[in-house]
């Protein structure tokens, strides 16, 4: 019997929580409801332990909401730590469940574990440097860098960049505590939605929210393009469920860069460059798996 | 006799050439003033020969201006690309004098080499993820992330992020060919000059130039932190000669962020988070050796 891998999916209203060892093989697959750490974790413990009964699993792998604590180094490692999630501040998520089952644990963002599955069967294979970002309820970057996921003082905050915002064409104020008309505060689904009175989905395609849209997304890419040139922009997430906007953000892009970057990714390949996740709203979850591979590989 | 190394920091103009193995051992070192490809890189090579003839050189490393093609499996590696330098313009810098000089070549740009420098020598011993922005006739930033210099679909080109430009705070419109008022437009020398009708250093320390100047950089700074979560952010340049720039950026990252990264390094020692480079203008060149030297070691 070869073995399995168990994966999490931590978001803020579930958890997905499966075991398999890939895109074709999911043995068994559970939605959790996110309420308090206890109960929720213990029932993500529940599942795992029922699964250990019938199957060998060879490790775990995490994919988290945070801000959280992914440093191996430090003293709080495995913790959701400053979260505006009510109740999940200083949750020691990995420990928790470490004390319980006794598997290696690989544990990273949401964003950063979702990049690992679209680079193991997506739209990123075998590439060393490639950002993921979702635009939902809120806006989140990960990727790799020199072939690993994207780490140092902490992990990245991409959605929480400064762009451009210029009042005249949108005077809409922003909506970040923290930072007003950061990315997030622009052009989140919330955003979207306090903006124009109605939610993403319900905004008709030809609305002219979508161009703003389009270029605050590609205002962002701009950047992320000047700072790690990635080889692959993926973008998911439910306001991406709107697929009129990637040509409109692949257009921008190129405005923006005019011509200064002259790469065949963004001259010749733009389509294939600026691109939704190969794996859909499975990502996530199938980039978990990844990572208990990758944490029994390395 | 124990070899040295061979550095090279190739700028607009003047290359500087090295024999040494680091900062307290520099055997010899040669000003050549940048004019046409064919006469500046004969005269590198001759002072490499000349060296050559009395020393044994491991490895050569070359910083340069760019853009540049620093990936080994491309068939333009090592050539200058689509630089706005007169007569640069697809030059193969390492072909011309690995044709003449038989030695291993680490090619990169300047500001990821003199990163290297920095991490081997300076601000960023040991450290695995940061920046070094240079703030001077241009803007240019590189680092390392995971360990290793940022690379992907090129080399990251920092200075031409797009950050907010309140026309009603600084209504100068921003003198970048390419992107206007991308951050090297509105902030690098040639920038502040145009604005203010003197050149930086001839503006007085007390000027409003130099908030509007750390603000500029501060907000880039936060859009670093946002998207690779640098250990440390390293500034040098000509510009930043201008050392009571330091303590305004320091403390305008600090109210950008406001309070969203709580990590030690932003709230207890931002002095040293953001910090000239402790090399000083010798980053580069020695950064060049420091390449050379991975280029054996490695």
């Amino acid at each position: 019997m070869s073995a399995l891998y168990g994966g999490i999916e931590a978001g803020g209203t579930k958890f997905i929580c499966a075991i398999g060892t890939g895109p074709n093989d999911i043995r068994s697959e559970k939605i959790i409801q996110t309420t308090t750490p206890d109960e929720t974790i213990s029932h993500v413990i529940t599942f795992f332990q029922k699964q250990l009964e019938m199957h060998d699993i060879a490790a775990l792998g995490i994919g988290s909401f945070g801000p959280l604590d992914a440093d191996p180094y430090s003293p709080t490692y495995g913790s959701i730590t400053s979260t505006p999630k009510k109740g999940w501040v200083n949750t020691d998520f990995v420990g928790t469940i470490h004390q319980v089952l006794d598997l290696p644990i690989g544990f990273d963002t949401d964003v950063n574990v979702a990049a690992l599955g679209e680079r193991m069967w997506g739209a990123a294979k075998g590439l060393d440097n490639f950002i993921y970002l979702t635009v939902g309820t809120g806006i989140g970057g990960g990727g790799l860098v020199n072939g690993q996921s994207i780490r140092g003082m902490m992990h990245p905050e991409m959605g929480h960049i400064r762009i451009p915002h210029d009042l005249k064409k949108d005077s809409f104020k922003g909506i970040c505590p923290y930072h007003v008309d950061c990315l997030e505060g622009l052009a989140s689904g919330p955003a979207i939605e306090k903006r124009w009175g109605s939610p993403p989905e319900e905004l008709p395609k030809g609305h002219k929210a979508w161009k703003l849209e389009a270029d605050y997304l590609a205002l962002a890419i701009v950047n992320y393009i000047a700072i790690t040139s990635p080889k692959c922009v993926i973008i998911g997430g439910g306001v991406m469920n709107q697929q009129q906007l990637f040509p409109m953000i692949r257009e921008r892009v190129k405005e923006l860069l005019n011509n200064y970057i002259q790469t065949t990714e963004v001259i010749d390949h733009i389509d294939t460059y600026i691109t939704p996740p190969a794996l859909g709203e499975r990502s996530g979850i199938l980039g978990a798996i990844a990572l208990a591979r990758k944490m029994v590989d390395s």
